[in-house]
C-alpha cells in the first residue's frame, strides 16, 4: 500500500466522513494529492477532475462500508477500476471520494461444467484469461484495454468478439452491487436465465456506477475452440467489404471477429507494426471452430469476399503470425497517434443498422478529408460499430473544436440512420446531449429511476444524464 | 369488432372514465360481461379475474389516450395478448381496464440486410415467422403456445431454441412503450449494440407489464438454416443424458435444441402420439447449420452421448418426421392431461445451473413418486431449465395443495443450487414468495423502480411482489 507522505490540503469533505473513513480504513482511505489527481485523470479530451480522497478497497464489505458514510453525508462516490474509459466515466466531477476496486481482484470461483465464473469487480480481463487458459475455458468480450471487469460490466463494453459472442449485456449472468444507501444486493444468481422480477442485472450493466457500486460479476465462459484462423482480406471499396459480412451473416458463418480497417488506418498500421498491408479498406477476420467447420467458414467467406471485390484472403495460420495480427489491429489506436507525432488521440463511436454502415462511414470520411484532421476508422464491421480516432495538436484547441464538431455530425448522422450515439464507449461526461437526442422522453425514465435508486445522487454524480438541480 | 349486445353491469369504473373511453372508443370500449370474463381468464390454477371493462387497441396512439384516461383516475391497466401466460399475469386482481392488444398485428418493417424486424405488440410469433419463410429468414423464440411478441416480450419468454439463440432478453432489440401516465417512448433505435445510458429495453422485458405497456418490438432474426436435422436418444440413466450435453456445449457444438423428456413424458407422448419411443430419460436434439455442418455436428453428439450411456441416435430426416417429432415435443403438455382423462394441468418451472440439473430433476422425480400426483418432466437442457406438469383432479382440491407443496420444495431447491425459482415462466402472482425469498433486499430496488416510473401502481397492480399499501 502507498503511504501518506504528505499532510493533504483542505478539501470539502466534512471532518466527520474523514474521521469515519480514517478510522474504518487506516492509509488505505488517503487524501492524498498524486493519488487524488492519479484518480481524477481520464482518457482523451475530458477535463481531469481529482476526488477529494482516494480509498482501495479491499472487499464489498468494505465498500457497503465506505458508501454508508458517503450517503450519510451526501459525499459523491465513484468507482474506478483500470481508469481506461473514454467518456470521462471517472472524472470527479463534484469531488468526493473515488474507490480504487482494484484490490478486490480475486476470482471467487470458476464453474466449468456450467461454464461460468463469478470474480471481483478489479480483476482484469487479461488477468481472467490467463488465469482460466489451463481450464480450456475464455472469457471472450475484449475492449482492447486491459479493463477490468467490474469497468466493462459498468461501461456495457464489447470490442472485437461482439460479433459472435455478444457485449457484457449478453455475457453478465449476475452482479453483486452496493447500493446508494450502502445494502449488497444480488441482482441474480447462476442460472443461465431467469424470469424472476426486472432485469435488475441488466439496469446495472452499463449504468456508469451511477445506481450503485458492483462490486462481484457473473460471467459467462466459452471453452476455447479446437480451431482459430485469422486472415486479411483488401477491398476495392467499403461498400463491397460491408456486402460481404451482411451475406455471411444472413446465411449463419458465425464469424467470431470482423474488423475493418480503413485505408488511412492500414497505412497508420504499416508504419507502425512494419506489416506490408495493402493500404485498402480491408476485413480482420478470425473463424472458431473445429477444423472442418472452420476450414468450411473460410471457404464461404472466401466465395462471398471475391464476389464482392475482395482480394484474397491472406492467412494468419500459425499462433504467432494470428497474434501478430491482431496485435497491429488492436494497437490501431497507437498507430493512428503515430501519424502525427507529439499529437493526442480522440477516440470515439457510433453504431448504425449494418445496412446503413457504409454510407455512414463514406460519408464520415468525407468530413473528414474535408477537414484538417488526420482521422483514420475502424469498424466492428458485423455489429455496425465504427470509430474515428482524431489525431490533433493538443496545442490549438481550434483542432479539438474541429473535431467536436466532426463528431458532432457524425452523432447526428448516425442518429438519422436508426442508429446509436455509442455503440460501446458509454455516455460519461461527453454524450449527454446526444443521448438527449436519441432518446428524447425516455431519458426522463432513466432519470426518474436514477433519482428513485440514489435520491442523493452519490453515486457518480453529472453522468449520462442532467438532473434538475 | 364484437358489437355491444347487453348493456354492462354496474362496476366500480367512475362514470368520467367510462364516459371519456366510449367517447374516444366507441364499441371498442365494452363492458360487455362474456368479454371481460374471457379476458380474466388464467391458465392453469389461479383464480380468474374479470377486469371491469374491456378496450380493443388498434395503434400506440390508442392505448396511450386509453392509459392517459386510466392514469387520471387512477385505474387499473392491464395488457392482453394471448391470453396464454401461465403464471396468473393477466387476472384483474384489482379490476381496471384490460387492453386486448390483437388488433394491433401490423408487421411494422422487416429490414433484411440487418436481420431485424419490427412489430405491433399483437402480432404472434407464428404469424411472424409465416410472413419471414418467404424471404428465408425466421424469429426463433418459441415458447411453445402460440403468443404475442408483446407478451413473450413482457414475460422474458423462451423456449426450446433459447440454447442457441438465447431468450427475449437476447433477441428485443428495442421497444415502442406507453408509460404510466400515457406517454410513448422509445427504448432504443436499431443498432446491434449500444452503450447509450440505462438499459430501458432489458427493463421492460420481464416487467410483465407493471411498468407500462409495450406497443411494438423490434426483435433480431436470423437466416433459415441451410439444413436442420433432428434426432432422439434414450439413456440408460439421467445423468448421462445431463452430462452429455454439458460436454457438448462445452466443446462448443452449437446445439439448436436440445431437450429432456423424462421416462413418464416419454410414456405420455407414446400414448397421445401413437409413438413408440423407448421409456426412458430421451434427449430431442436439433442441429442447424450447413450440410457439412450439420453432419459433424451429429457425429460429435452421437459420439458424446454413446461415452454416457445414450442409445443410438433415432433419425428424422425428412421435414415431416421432425415436424411430428417437434409436435410429439410440443404437445408434451397435453399428451400429460391425456394421462388422467378429466384432469387438468399445471406446469411450473425451475433453472438451475447444469451441473445440478440430474441432481435437481432426480429429487423432484423422487417427490413425485412419494406423493400420489402424476407429474411428467420435460426440460430445456442447455438451459438447466425444466418443466413439471402437475395434472390434478379439478375436483379434489387436496390435489392442488399437494402440488403447491411440491412446487415449493422444487422451488426451495432450485435456490438452494443457485438456481431461479422461474425460468422463463415469470412471477405474476404464483411466484411472489418465491421471489423474495430468491432476491431478498433486491426486490426492494424493483419495488423503488416501479413506485419511480408508476406511483399510482396501476400498471398491472398486484404482479411480481407486494407493494406497501
Amino acid at each position: 500500500m502507498t503511504t501518506l507522505l504528505d499532510s493533504p490540503p483542505a478539501t470539502c469533505l466534512p471532518e466527520a466522513a474523514v474521521a469515519a473513513l480514517s478510522d474504518r480504513f487506516g492509509d488505505r482511505f488517503t487524501q492524498n494529492q498524486a493519488l487524488r489527481d492519479q484518480h481524477g485523470k481520464v482518457e482523451t479530451y475530458h477535463a481531469a477532475r481529482s476526488p477529494d480522497a482516494v480509498l482501495f478497497a479491499q472487499s464489498t464489505e468494505e465498500v457497503a462500508a465506505a458508501v454508508a458514510i458517503c450517503a450519510e453525508h451526501s459525499i459523491p462516490v465513484i468507482a474506478y477500476g483500470a481508469g481506461t474509459s473514454l467518456e470521462g466515466h471517472i472524472a470527479a466531477v463534484r469531488g468526493g471520494i473515488t474507490i480504487d476496486m482494484t484490490g478486490m481482484n480475486r476470482i471467487v470461483a470458476v464453474n466449468e461444467a456450467d461454464l461460468d465464473c463469478t470474480v471481483e469487480a478489479g480483476v482484469t480481463r487479461e488477468d481472467l484469461n490467463l488465469f482460466l487458459r489451463d481450464k480450456g475455458l475464455f472469457f471472450p468480450i475484449d475492449p482492447g484495454a486491459n479493463a477490468t471487469l467490474g469497468g466493462m460490466a459498468s461501461t456495457r463494453a464489447s470490442g472485437t468478439n461482439a460479433v459472435r459472442y455478444g457485449t457484457m449485456r449478453e455475457n453478465v449472468l449476475a452482479l453483486k452491487v452496493v447500493t446508494p444507501d450502502g445494502r449488497v444486493i444480488t441482482t441474480a444468481h447462476r442460472a443461465r436465465k431467469s424470469a424472476a422480477g426486472y432485469d435488475l442485472t441488466r439496469l446495472f450493466v452499463g449504468a456508469e456506477g451511477t445506481l450503485g457500486i458492483i462490486t462481484e460479476v457473473t460471467l459467462r465462459l466459452y471453452g476455447i475452440p479446437e480451431t482459430i484462423s485469422s486472415a486479411v482480406c483488401a477491398f476495392d471499396d467499403l461498400e463491397g467489404a460491408v456486402a460481404t459480412v451482411v451475406q455471411a451473416i444472413q446465411i449463419g458463418v458465425p464469424l467470431a471477429r470482423v474488423e475493418l480497417l480503413d485505408d488511412v488506418q492500414i497505412r497508420a498500421v504499416n508504419q507502425w507494426a512494419k506489416t506490408d498491408l495493402a493500404e485498402k479498406n480491408t476485413l480482420f477476420f478470425e473463424f472458431h471452430g473445429t477444423e472442418a467447420h472452420v476450414r468450411e467458414q473460410v471457404e464461404i467467406v472466401g466465395a462471398i469476399s471475391s464476389d464482392h471485390g475482395g482480394g484474397e484472403l491472406n492467412w494468419a495460420s500459425s499462433t504467432e503470425e494470428r497474434n501478430r495480427l491482431w496485435k497491429a489491429r488492436h494497437q490501431a489506436y497507437y498507430a493512428a497517434l503515430a501519424l502525427r507525432p507529439g499529437a493526442t488521440g480522440w477516440s470515439t463511436d457510433v453504431c448504425v443498422p449494418i445496412s446503413r454502415l457504409a454510407e455512414c462511414i463514406l460519408a464520415t470520411k468525407a468530413d473528414i478529408q474535408a477537414s484538417a484532421i488526420p482521422a483514420p476508422i475502424v469498424g466492428h464491421v458485423g455489429d455496425g460499430n465504427f470509430h474515428v480516432v482524431f489525431v490533433v495538436d493538443p496545442d490549438r484547441p481550434e483542432e479539438l473544436a474541429e473535431a467536436k464538431r466532426l463528431n458532432s455530425v457524425m452523432v447526428e448522422r448516425a442518429l438519422a440512420m436508426g442508429g446509436t450515439c455509442t455503440g460501446e464507449h458509454g455516455i460519461g461526461l461527453g454524450k449527454i446531449d446526444a443521448l438527449e437526442a436519441e432518446l428524447g422522453d425516455a431519458v426522463d425514465l432513466m432519470r426518474a429511476v436514477k433519482l428513485a435508486l440514489d435520491p442523493r445522487n452519490i453515486m457518480n454524480p453529472g453522468k449520462i444524464f442532467r438532473l434538475p438541480a
